[in-house]
Parts: C-alpha cells; sequence; structure tokens
C-alpha cells in the first residue's frame, strides 16, 4: 500500500474519533444482552446443580438419581442436538396436539348437532329449532368470545402474518390472550357447521405458539442467547439477532400451521411461502420442513393411537387406478375447469370484498351492528343454517352433510351419474344425501356450488376466527365433480379407444377443481401439491399443475388474492406487490415520493434541540447528522436512546451531583463572594426573566408560590417529599420537570437509592432554573447507541428499485442522500402511496378475459387521477436525458 | 414545510446542478436504447405491412390470406398473451424434444450394446470385446468432442449455473458451441452406459437453450423491449433490465431442465430453487412451475405418440398398495436409511473430491494426461465396463442391466428375498439379473452398492458432460432395497399384528433410499418430491420425508453439498453461505476485510489522471469521489465510459478541430508575431524538453526522425495515410498515441469522413504535444453516464450482515464509506476469502456424528490459522465496549 494510502487511513481514523464513540452498534449491545443472559443462566444452572444436590440429599433413591439423568440429557441434547432442532419439534408436537384436538372437539360438536337433529325426527319445527338454533349459539359465542378476549383473534390470520413477516411489528396479534382467543373461537365456529376452514386460523395459532414457545423457551436462560441463523431483518435497522431469528421461526411456524391443518407437509411449507414471503431465504427452508414434516406425522399417528385409522395415511386418501388415471383426450375438460376456476376465483374474492364493503358503507347498518356486534354474526348464521336445513332446501343441496363429509363423497372414485347413486353407495352413506328423488344429481350439484359460493364468501366475513381455504376448496371439488360427472354421462365408456375401456374418473375431476379454485382464491400453485398430499395419490399431477397455473394466470389477471383483499381492508400495513411490467414505475424516482421535512438531530445540537425533536416527531429512529449546514448523515438513533440521555442529563441523581458540587462550591469560596458571583447572578436573573414571560404566556399554574430567591441557602431543606406529590398533580406545568417526566421511565426513584447522603433541598423554581440550564448543554453522545449504517436510497433511485429493496431487506424506512448529505426520508407509507397511486388493485373493474399477468394494473389506474399520476404523465412528456431545474423540484414537493 | 426547509432543498438542487449532469442514471440508458430499439421494431412492422402488401398483390388467393392472418394472430398473442409466456412455452416445448431425442438416442446406443453382446455370445473373448470397445469409444469420442467443441460443456453445469445466477457472468457458459458440445457429448456419454446421469447436464442445457431463444427473439424486434419483471440484480449496479429478466428466464430453465428430465414439473421447480439459489423471489415462482410442467408434459406426450405408453403417467410407476402402504413400527427401519444415506452422501462427496484432488496432485499422472486428454476418460471407462462385464463379475452385481432397467427392478413392489427372484418373475425378465446361482440377493444388492459406489464417483470425473444424480439415486435404491429385502425376510408376515396381514414392501425401501440418498448428495429436500412424482405415488410421503431430512442433517453437517465441492474443486467465483450460527463472524467487520487502496477518479481531475487508472487497474467500474482530500464518494463510472471519454478527447475528430481553430487563428493573428506567440513557444519548448527527457528514458524508437519546428506552417500538408500506417508499428512508443490506440476502439476512422475539409498535417511530435496538453485538461463528466447509487457499506458492518447484502442484492462489490468519505471497497473476493478463512468446508474431517447443522465449520477451522483468524481471536478476547485506537487499526490494515 502507497505511503500517503496509510497516512489517509490515520485521518480517517482520526476522523472517526473525532465524531466519538457513535459506533458502538447494535451488535454490541446484542452481544452484551447475551452475555448478561450468559451470566444469568450459568447462575441458573448453578442453582439447578445445587437444586440437583438438594434432591439427592433428601431423597437418595433412584427417583433422583433418574432426575438427574434426565436434566443431564436434556443439557447434552441441548449442546449437541442444538436448540432450533429443539424448538422445532416442539413447536411441531405442540401444534399436532392442537390440531388434533381442536378436529376432535369439532367433530364432537357436530355430531352432537346431528344427534340432536336426528332425536328430535317426530316434529319438524322442533328439529329446525335444533338445527338452526345450534350453530347460531356457538357462532355468538364465538364472536363475542373473541370480540371480550382478543379481537386480533378474528379471522384468517395469514394476512397478518404475511404483514408481520414483511418485518412490521403487530405485537398484539401474537399474545397469549390472541391464542386463546383463536383456539376456542375456532373450535366453536367450525363445530358450528358454517362453511369455514381451519387452515388460515391455523397458521396463525402455529404463529402465536412459536411466539409464546420461544418466550417460554427463553425462560430457560442461555436458549436464545445462540444468534443461529440470520435472516432479512438483520440488514435494515433492527440489528437484533433475536429479531431475526423470530422472523425465521415464524416463517417455519406458517409452514407447521398448514402442514398440521391437511398433515401436508411440502405443501405446506410450499403454501406458506407463497402466501407470506416476496423473497425466500432458501437456507431456511429445512426449518419449515422438518418441523412441518413432524407436525404432520403426529398429528397423524395421533389418529393411528385413537384407532380412528390403522395406519398413517392421507387424510382425504382417494382410491383411484394407477395403471390409466386418464387419458390425454380429457385434458381440455381440465383445462376448462381451470380457466372457470379462476373466474370463479376471481368472483370469490370479489363477493367477499362486495359484502365487507356493503355493510360498511350502509351507515344505518352499520351504526346499528356497531351496537349489537353480535347481531350480525347471528343473522347470518341464522340464515345459512335455515338454507341448509336437510328437510327444507338443505335436501336440495346435501345440506346434511357437513364440509368433511361433503369433500369425502365428492373425491369418491365411483360415477354418479351412471350407477344411479343411490343402488350400492348405502355402505359409506353419505353419498346418499347427493341423490334426490326428484332431481337430478347435475342439480344438486349445481344447486350446492351456487349456494355454497355465496355463503362461503358470506361465512368468511363473520367476525370469528375462520379461514375460506376449506370451503372454497370443498366448492372446487363440487364444481370438478360436476364437469367429471357431465363427462362420464358423455362418455360412458371413456374416450381411449384402443384395447380396454377405461371408464371417466370423476373424482379425478373433483380432485383437479378443488386445487384450481383454492388456487385461485389464494394466488397459489402450491394447492397442487396440498391436494396430492391430501388425496395421498399424486396421478393426476398434470392435469391438476394445468388447471392450477390456468387458474392462477385468469385470477391474478382479474383480482387480488383473498389475502392482499383482506390487507386491504384491513388497511394493514403491508406493500403491496409492483405489477408485472409496468415501464411507468421506471419515471417516478425516490425524489418524487420521500419527505423532505426530515427530523433529525445533529451532532452538536444541546439538549433542548433533542428535547424539541422529541416532542414535535413520533418516528422510532431520528437521523443523527454532522450539522444543520453539511447535513451529512452519520447514522440513525433510537427514539428511546435519546429519551435516556435526555433522562440522564435531566435526571435526580445528576441534580443531586450539582447540588453536591454547588454545595461543595459553597463551602470553599464562602469568603469570595465577589464580582464574578454577582455577574453569574445577573445572567442567571435574566434569563430567569426570559423564562417567566414564556411560562407565564402558557398555562402556568398560578395556585403554587413561585420562590423568589435566586440563590437558595445550603441550609435550608425543605421536605424531600413535597416535589414528587406536587409534580403530577401540575400537568399543565410546561416547565422542564414535568417534559422530563414525560420522556424518563422513572428518572427520579434511580437517584433516591445511591445518592442518600445529599439531600435534594431545590425549590420548583431553583429545579426548573437548573433544568434550563442542563437543557443548554451540549449532548454527548459517547454513550449512546447508534447506528453507523441505516439504510440510504439517492434520490435518483426509481419506484421499482426501492420497491425491490424495501421488500428484499424488509425495510421500513430509508433515507434519501445526495453525496452524503441527508435531503429527505421515504418510509412504508410514502411507498405504499406511491404504489397505490399507480397500479390500483380495486379489481371492481374487470378487464377482459385472459390478459396475462403483466397487463394487470394498466387499464385498471385510469380512473384514479392522483398528484403521483400528473407527475407521471410529465415525467414522460419529458425529452428522456432530463434536465432538473430548481423550479421543476419546488413544484414537485408542493 | 418550513421555509428553511425549502431554501434547503433549493440549495440541494444548486448542488445537484453544480456537479455536473452524472446522474444520468443507466436507467435512463436503458430508456434510449429500448426506444431506439421499439423505433427500429415499428420500422420492421412497417416492413412487414408492405410485404404482406406485397403477398396480397402477387397472390391473391386464399393462402396468401392465410398467411396474413397467421402473422396477425401472432402479434395479437404476442400483444395479448404477453411474450414471457410464448417464451416459457418454447422453452418448455424446445426441452422436451430435446429431452425425449437425448433419452431416445441413449436407448438406442445402449441396445445396440446389447445387441452387439449378445450376438457374440458364442467367444467369450469377443463378447468381453465388443462389451468393453463400446463404451470406450462412445466415452473417449464424448471427451474428445467436448474437449474440441467447447471444453465448458464438461460435467454437471448446476455449479455453473449456480455461479451464473449468483450474477457471476460466465459468458463461454450460454453459448450455441456449448449447447452443442452438451447436447451431443451427453448423448454418447450416457450411451455408452457409464454410471453417469442426465439431470445435472439438462439443466444446464435447459439454461443455454433459454439463453439462445431469448437471443432468437430478440432477433424478432421489440421483443425484449419491455421489461417483465424486474429480479435482484436490478437493484446493485446493473440496472438493466434485460439482465435481469434473463437471470430470471434462467432461473426458470433450470427448473424446466429438471422438470422435462425426470417429467417432475414441481421437484424440478423446487429442486432448481434449492441447489442454484440463495434467496428466492417468490414471484417469480409461477415463472418456473408454468414451464417445467409444460415441459413435462410435452415430454410425456411425446411418449405417448411414440406408442411407448398409453396415456400420461410417471416415468418409474410404481404399483405399490394404497390402502396400507407402511407400518408405524417400520419407520425406525425408514429413519436408519436415512442416517445412513447421510453418511453415504457425504462419503459420496468426499470420495468424489479426492480422486480429482489425487490426479492434480500426482504430478506425473498429471503431466502423463494432460499430454493425452483422452487416455483418462478411455482407462476409466475400461475398467468399469470390464468390472460389469456380466459374464465376469458382473454376473454377482446385475452388470447387464442399464441404469434405467435397475431402477425398475429396484422400485419393483414384489419380495425378492421370499419368494426367490427365478420364479414368477420371467415376464418382466430384468429382475432376474439380481439372482446369481451361487450367491443370496442379499450378497448381490451389497456387491452393487459398493462397486456403483465408487465407480459412480469415478465415473463423475471423466471430463464429458454427465451428472451424478442419477447414479447415487440408484445406489440409493439398492441401499433401501436392500433393508426393505432385510426386513422382509425377518418379519415375512409384516409387523402389523391385528387382523389382515400386510407384508412389508421391500419397494417403498428403496423409493426411501433413493430419496435420502440423492438428497444427502445434493443438500436438498426436494428429491423427495421429485421421488413422488417420479414413481406417481405419495403414499409413502412420510417415510420419504423424515429419510430426507434425517439425510440432509448429517450430510450437511459432514460435508459440503456435490455441486459445493465441485465450485470449490473449480474455484468459480461462487460465495459460500455461512454456516448455521457462528457468532464468531460478528466479530469480523468489513473494515478488517475491506481493500483500503481504491482506485478512484476525483471530480477535478485531469484525462492524465484517467488515462493513469485506467492503465494500472483493471476493474469494470471506478469510484468517483469529490475530492482527494473529502474523498466524498459520488458514485461509481463504469470503465468503458472512462475509456470513451479519453478517447473522445484524444480523438482524431478533435484534433481535427484544434488544426481548424488553429489555422483559424493563425490567419486572424498573421500580423501580430509578437510577445504572446513566443511566451507560448517557450512554455512549450520547456514542456518539450521535459517530455523527451522522458521518453527517451523509455524505449522510444530513434529510427524515426523527429521533427523539430515547434510551430510548423499551415501550408505544409504531409500526406495523411503517413501516420496511420506508422502508428501500428511502433508498439513500443510510449507517447500518447500509441496508449489511446490502446483504450479507443477505433478513433482515428470515425473522424476522417465528416471532417473531410480539414486535412491531418500534424507531425507525431506535434501530435504528442498536442495530446499532452489534452491530457492536462480537465475532464468533463457532463455526457458521461455515473451511477450515483453504487452500494454503500460503513466500515462497521459485520461479515454476516455484508454476507446477507451480497446475496441477497447479487452484488459484486461495495463500496466502504465512513460519513459519506471513500474509505475502502469489498468484492466478492475479499468476502469470499474471509468467509473460507473462518468456515472451511475442507470436509476431510470428519466431525462427530449427527453434529447439527449449526455446529458445522466450527471444530473445522482449526487447523487453518489464516490472518482472518488471528484477528477474530483478538476481537474475542477484547472487552466487549470496545474502543478503537489508531495502532490497533494500523496493525489489523497490515
Amino acid at each position: 500500500m502507497a505511503g500517503d494510502g496509510s497516512d489517509q487511513r490515520a485521518l480517517q481514523y482520526e476522523q472517526t474519533l473525532m465524531y466519538g464513540r457513535y459506533t458502538q452498534e447494535l451488535g454490541v449491545y446484542a452481544k452484551e444482552e447475551a452475555a448478561r443472559l450468559r451470566e444469568s443462566g450459568q447462575r441458573r444452572s448453578v442453582s439447578d446443580r445445587s437444586r440437583t444436590l438438594d434432591l439427592l440429599e433428601y431423597d437418595k433413591g433412584r427417583c433422583a438419581k433418574c432426575r438427574i439423568c434426565t436434566v443431564r440429557c436434556q443439557k447434552f441434547l441441548i449442546s449437541r442436538v442444538g436448540e432450533d432442532w429443539i424448538f422445532l419439534i416442539l413447536l411441531g408436537l405442540l401444534m399436532a396436539l392442537v390440531s388434533w384436538v381442536v378436529d376432535f372437539c369439532i367433530a364432537i360438536c357436530l355430531q352432537a348437532q346431528k344427534w340432536m337433529y336426528g332425536g328430535l325426527d317426530s316434529n319438524v319445527f322442533l328439529q329446525y329449532l335444533a338445527w338452526v338454533t345450534y350453530p347460531v349459539v356457538l357462532i355468538t359465542f364465538s364472536a363475542g368470545f373473541t370480540q371480550i378476549l382478543a379481537p386480533q383473534a378474528v379471522g384468517s390470520g395469514i394476512p397478518e402474518m404475511k404483514t408481520i413477516l414483511r418485518g412490521v411489528v403487530l405485537k398484539e396479534y401474537l399474545t397469549f390472550k390472541t391464542f386463546v382467543a383463536k383456539v376456542i373461537g375456532l373450535t366453536c365456529a367450525l363445530g358450528s357447521g358454517m362453511p369455514l376452514g381451519k387452515e388460515g386460523p391455523f397458521v396463525h395459532i402455529a404463529s402465536l405458539c412459536a411466539a409464546l414457545l420461544s418466550k417460554f423457551m427463553s425462560l430457560f436462560g442461555g436458549i436464545y442467547e445462540e444468534p443461529g441463523g440470520i435472516g432479512i431483518k438483520d440488514i435494515g435497522l433492527i440489528g437484533m439477532k433475536n429479531e431475526s431469528r423470530n422472523i425465521e421461526m415464524l416463517a417455519a411456524a406458517c409452514a407447521v400451521g398448514v402442514g398440521c391443518c391437511f398433515a401436508a407437509p411440502i405443501g405446506g411449507v410450499l403454501f406458506s411461502i407463497e402466501v407470506t414471503s416476496t423473497f425466500f431465504a432458501v437456507r431456511n427452508y429445512w426449518r419449515g420442513f422438518f418441523a412441518a414434516t413432524f407436525s404432520a406425522f403426529i398429528f397423524r399417528v395421533l389418529a393411528v393411537w385413537n384407532r380412528d385409522e390403522e395406519t398413517i395415511t392421507a387424510l382425504f386418501k382417494t382410491r383411484f387406478r394407477l395403471d390409466f388415471p386418464f387419458d390425454l383426450q380429457e385434458l381440455p375438460a381440465f383445462a376448462v375447469i381451470g380457466i372457470a376456476s379462476g373466474f370463479g376465483g376471481a368472483l370469490f374474492v370479489y363477493l367477499n370484498r362486495l359484502i365487507v364493503q356493503f355493510i360498511r358503507k350502509q351507515k344505518a347498518i352499520n351504526r346499528f351492528l356497531m351496537k349489537k356486534r353480535l347481531l350480525y354474526p347471528a343473522l347470518v348464521t341464522l340464515l345459512i343454517s335455515t338454507l341448509t336445513f336437510p328437510p327444507g332446501f338443505g335436501q336440495f343441496m346435501a345440506g346434511k352433510l357437513t364440509q368433511k363429509e361433503s369433500l369425502v363423497t365428492l373425491l369418491d372414485n365411483r360415477t354418479w351419474a351412471k350407477q344411479g347413486i343411490a343402488e350400492d353407495f348405502d355402505y359409506i352413506g353419505h353419498s346418499q344425501a347427493w341423490k334426490h328423488p326428484q332431481l337430478n344429481v347435475f342439480v344438486t350439484l349445481v344447486l350446492f356450488i351456487v349456494m355454497k359460493f355465496w355463503m362461503s364468501a358470506l361465512a368468511t366475513t363473520i367476525p370469528v376466527p375462520c379461514g375460506a381455504f376449506m370451503p372454497v376448496f370443498v366448492i372446487g371439488a363440487a364444481f370438478g365433480r360436476l364437469v367429471g360427472e357431465s363427462m362420464a354421462a358423455w362418455f360412458p365408456d371413456g374416450i381411449h379407444t384402443d384395447g380396454t375401456i377405461y371408464p371417466i374418473v370423476p373424482g379425478g375431476y373433483a380432485v383437479v377443481g378443488a386445487a384450481a379454485l383454492s388456487g385461485a382464491v389464494t394466488h397459489t400453485v402450491s394447492t397442487a401439491v396440498i391436494v396430492f398430499e391430501l388425496t395421498g395419490q399424486i396421478s393426476h399431477i398434470l392435469p391438476v399443475m394445468i388447471a392450477v397455473i390456468l387458474a392462477n394466470a385468469v385470477a391474478q389477471s382479474l383480482q387480488p388474492s383473498l389475502y392482499d383483499s383482506i390487507i386491504r381492508i384491513k388497511k394493514l400495513p403491508y406493500l403491496p406487490e409492483l405489477g408485472w411490467g409496468h415501464h411507468e414505475k421506471y419515471n417516478i424516482r425516490v425524489e418524487d415520493i420521500m419527505v423532505r421535512d426530515v427530523r433529525y438531530i445533529t451532532l452538536n445540537c444541546c439538549y433542548r434541540d433533542l428535547h424539541n425533536v422529541l416532542l414535535t416527531g413520533h418516528l422510532k429512529t431520528l437521523a443523527l447528522v454532522e450539522s444543520a449546514e453539511s447535513m451529512i448523515l452519520l447514522g440513525s438513533i433510537e427514539r428511546a436512546q435519546l429519551q435516556s440521555l435526555l433522562s440522564q442529563q435531566l435526571g435526580r441523581s445528576k441534580r443531586l451531583e450539582y447540588i453536591r458540587e454547588r454545595a461543595a462550591a459553597e463551602k470553599k469560596h464562602l469568603s469570595v463572594v465577589s464580582i464574578p458571583g454577582s455577574e453569574d447572578g445577573s445572567q442567571r436573573a435574566s434569563q430567569e426573566v426570559r423564562f417567566q414571560i414564556s411560562t407565564e404566556e402558557s398555562s402556568f399554574s398560578p395556585t403554587r408560590p413561585a420562590p423568589q430567591k435566586p440563590l437558595k441557602p445550603a441550609l435550608k431543606r425543605p421536605s424531600v417529599v413535597e416535589r414528587p406529590t406536587e409534580i403530577p398533580t401540575s400537568p399543565n406545568d410546561n416547565s422542564g420537570i414535568a417534559l422530563k417526566n414525560l420522556f424518563c421511565a422513572s428518572p427520579d426513584t434511580e437517584g433516591l437509592e445511591d445518592d442518600g447522603d445529599v439531600e435534594d433541598d431545590m425549590t420548583i423554581r431553583e429545579i426548573s432554573e437548573w433544568e434550563e440550564k442542563q437543557l443548554d448543554e451540549q449532548v454527548n453522545f459517547n454513550n449512546c447507541k447508534i447506528d453507523p449504517a441505516p439504510f440510504q436510497l439517492v434520490e435518483r433511485t426509481s419506484l421499482h428499485k426501492t420497491h425491490t429493496i424495501f421488500s428484499l431487506l424488509g425495510l421500513d424506512h430509508a433515507y434519501v442522500t445526495s453525496i452524503g448529505r441527508l435531503i429527505g426520508v421515504v418510509s412504508l407509507k410514502e411507498l405504499r402511496k406511491a404504489i397505490e397511486g399507480s397500479v390500483t388493485v380495486k379489481g371492481v373493474k374487470v378487464r377482459p378475459p385472459l390478459a396475462s399477468f403483466r397487463d394487470s394494473g394498466t387499464s385498471s389506474s385510469e380512473n384514479e387521477a392522483t398528484e403521483l399520476h400528473k407527475l407521471w404523465d410529465r415525467h414522460k412528456s419529458m425529452s428522456l436525458p432530463r434536465e432538473h431545474t430548481p423550479s421543476e423540484s419546488d413544484e414537485k414537493s408542493q
């Protein structure tokens, strides 16, 4: 290296030092935390050891030895196998148990309804009453219970998980209360027999489990010290290792949720990736697979142990023939199912959103329903259960079958149309429900599809924990069955011409339809895999794949996915996807959307500035710049850090120190009561006047007598208790003390312990003065944790680039710099606005059928002429190597 | 907004302007390019239209109308359906055809060998000769052909694709030559019957297809204008849209490669993601699925059309019973298969690397083999085919079966041990090969596994296009079969106790073993999915998943994956993965690994500096800083941009302009030949002297008479031709002209056209002088494309963070800045060194069995005491809130 190179380096290091120890990064903080944890862990392990010793002393039998052995084994296991594994195994186990118990309870609930309905067959009215009251009570209970315990438990949970995995903290969504509300609410909701699903809620429940489990495991010290793998979140502003680990674990949990719900580990992993992630770290793949497999395994083993099954098999096992699953010439029919499902899926999402928006818009209804929150669920349940009442309309749509029973019958490998259901189908029993004496099986199927379609769309708007996957899946299966039965009726001996006769298998069509419709609603391809795992057969892989891809192509060009739709309805802070191939995006730059009025603090600011900045803004982090003139970005500081800086400066311990010093100084210079002192006094007096004016302008509480003595003798000691009782009673007091209380957790109690030798004898007035003086001091950032690498963009970064960086790194804001100078800040909010201004996923407009993915958005953005649009057009009309005149930029920033 | 805010803004804009139009980004360039393309496209479409009109005129029959219709349909399709779709469909179609044709040719080759072997059954020696010569000839041809045509075609191709998808450009790997070499080489290699696979090469072939297809489609104008989706690459330094689109298409192509090789679309997508990606953009998921599904579909349809199959089914269809696939109590046996496969997989990777390293190290062998490149393949083939000769040792290891036949027999659903193969197995025929009159079927299986194991490891080192997946898959199946047969012999009536007897299905074990071993070798979980799709049955999902996960756990803790191993052997520029959970990584910072001696240019530099920088370094991009003192990073400029700047400055057109100006000036001031002129002259003379000294020190060619007249009369006109003939003959001439020629493509020819009115009458000397003057001018960056947002890191960024950012964004270098000041640069190379210095993936050391993923690396890093390690230890031993003293940093940078 050249000599001047090393000089330069030395210079740089001096500069670094000049700026203080601002580089003490979050990483270091994390390490300190870890060290602290480890220490406490060691302490705990010592106590563990002493406990085991105690055990040995008290009860020298074999039992204690066993216990010690167990403890040691546990330690060994943890050190060898790694905590990730243990965590994932525990999570899998727990979720399998939860899933199984929920399923068991739901089955009991449904049986109870059937039993009541069956027992009352003498009187149709009583029967109806029982049929209707039971679900109404259950749903109302579920709605009320979740409303009271944790309103966050309402709905699917996948949109929320998507948002959380994006990096946005929605803390209340991962509490124990929510867990309880979700599990119990879900059990009741599904036990009512409404067309609701358990998949979405299970994703949420699994995430809850993971969050609670990690909290629980962190109690056992040392567990969460090790970083494991660090995910995306690490890069951005949150450098804490736990955070990223939690995100990884949550991603695995989502896979577990789907996996243990359907006993579909592979499909679970893929579905959860498709539904929740934008960018996926392949190295975290195994976590999901491991946990989901374990969970699915335990879930099915429980069924075996409960003697429900003989061995581990698929949940909805099909028995299609293996040698000739379908003919090549049947493929057009499968493609038709796919395309129709695409339209159907889009329609479902649209219908679901329409219902929510209708209820919201109708203010009269809304106001009424807001008052009686439980009325809406009850009314909807009443309507739906009335329509499915088996002796009533239900007889035309197989109303007496539960969701699971319908699915089993729909996937049956025999043909209904040809054989006529009633004859040899008695041994299953359920299939008979599809057969009506007067009606054709086709009519029953059509009625079933139409009724269930709107019922499901309506039922999923009920504020209970519920998903939409399973109802949609069943509707898809029914649609597939319909097509399959039609094909079977059309070609009674199959299409295949040479040699053996291979009749058409309508069950295969049902499988294809189920995958296609659920894929269209959720915008996923992995429903194909779920279907294979659910049915235990992969023979229809190509038809299923073709149908799912076609359905996705159609649905994605028409509507957002159900989860994105809910995100929009709930206005969750999620970054929408950019549409496929919008050139225009390249013309919006960060400078067009950034907020130019950035809150910042300078390196040489005084505490007063800090105080003002903290008062005015509510951002979580603040930019630290070199000076207001240079605006060179040095890093970002968390709000909490600044608050603690301020509290240290104004804290009681500091004041006591000041008193001590003053006392010492007075003692020393008691004889020298000369000119400098009075000068000091006059200075202070002038300051005081200014201060008084400012406080009198505001609502300074006049009841308290303001002591006028500028220099209080050290000998006079008022009661220490006096101040703390006074301060909280004067919220209007805008002197420093109240403000200090605003920011500091409890700075006064700290000082009381160690500074017992000096007593606080300052009056309110003196304290205010002292605080004013303190506020004018320059901030010492030495012990402050500063993130030296906040994410920066340059002003010319395109919107598309910004979007990709934000979603890749999971940022929630980024500073915009120009040649090292801070000129703005972009947060998720601005980005979302910019994107939504251009890509409307409104979706009311149905664009030309089969418009490919990449067309979506361009035509729908016409009617929403936002500010950005105009901007855009101007950008487009400008000649390409555009010049940047200040006037234009001014105009833009208006 | 506050008033001072807008002032500030104005100031910032002024600053931006001050720095010139350096912000004309690559994006703008791309747009210009796109506009140009579009224009030419329109021109072409106009000509299209005129051509169709011509057609109408010339031949007014139905045919022409049809053609027009076709053209219009095509246009409509392209505009409606989107080009991505068309591209993916074409790719799928093409690859399916290639795959089918290759399979067909391989089958013919293998049949020919069998036919030869069968025809010569009278003489064993002749039989042996035929058996051995055939593969030796084929392999030698394959090796020679690829060696001559495209050496890049050798090997699997997955490591290279992994590197390319990481963002490193390996251009020669995606040429038409490579395609031809790979396809023909692969066909011959596999036709020889060696234990080689086609999966890896097919990933490469599909990528080649995609690259060639995109080139081909771009010929049809307008196709590659639209950006489609923009991938990861967009973020980094390469702002070009095509680049990212190509990366996306290559990723889809990898999926197609696996998909059409095994007719496994889902497994193909997952496998290609696991094997090639680090971070995966979920929005690109559908591309892979779509193309792979289409490809798999066509591939199987071709088989149906060729009457090989009756309908579309799986490639290696199994017929296991559906109702009771396996008993719960068999799971330990499956787990054993998984764990053993893990060790086996690691051993395979180790063995493969050992062979390569052994051959490389033995210099004598190496020198010999380098001379006779084709000897090694021939020798290896001779050895392997000798050992598999059926009447010889081959009889003990089912030597006469091809790979495909072995797999079919291994997946058979009957039990060999119990039934005794020979009896009712004749109708398949192949299974009989496993039965030896003297030997037990277990011995045959063990021999098969052991022999095939080292044979496959050896065969994959032959320099022909070949993969290792299929051989490993077959070995795994054999191992599974061995365990399965043992279980069947141990429990003749199955384990299940109550009710019906369910005998054990050894074929199921074979499936599990195949998935586990191939998963262990490739470090993927998706082999499970591939297995389901290959066999067409998913009933063994849980055993397969459990075994694959266990195998991965073991193998990943012992060895890198086969592909990573090859990447290390071939020293490809790929960023290795960080191990699981190495805390120590957090202690290495970017400042410890960065290169401090950055090549940069300053905003106010002169052309001479530019020139020097270009001469000394070979980086593709250079940093632009404000000044050498401030070092504030303004952006980065591509080398090519600087070269064109320099060539403009020294170009002929500029010189001619100078001559013209000089002539004009001389005409004007002809009378005023006074003091200023002489001053100028003296200045120039002094410069000249300096120049002459410097040139005489170097090897200035003395043969040419250096003209001494400082002011040459404008009237004297030497021949223009003189100079161009002279210059290229003096390569030692280090005057500006030669240097200029070094950098500029052909700057002289440009000037000749438009400046015909002025003739170049300068002598070499004058030109040198003029160039010297030109070089002293300040660089005008106005028309230069500058990337204003090169990726920046701060010096305290941890290695882990850096690694994640590099892999997420696909960077190949990043500048390290401290408070806006450039202090270093980190490239992939440094990062790789830093990681390899800490995480050795050497893998010779076998760590304690079943060490979990996260332990890998920590224990193996002991013996490699690199500079970084010491650093590390010091870091660790330091107290946590570490201080940064300049002395320490100096020490570090040594």
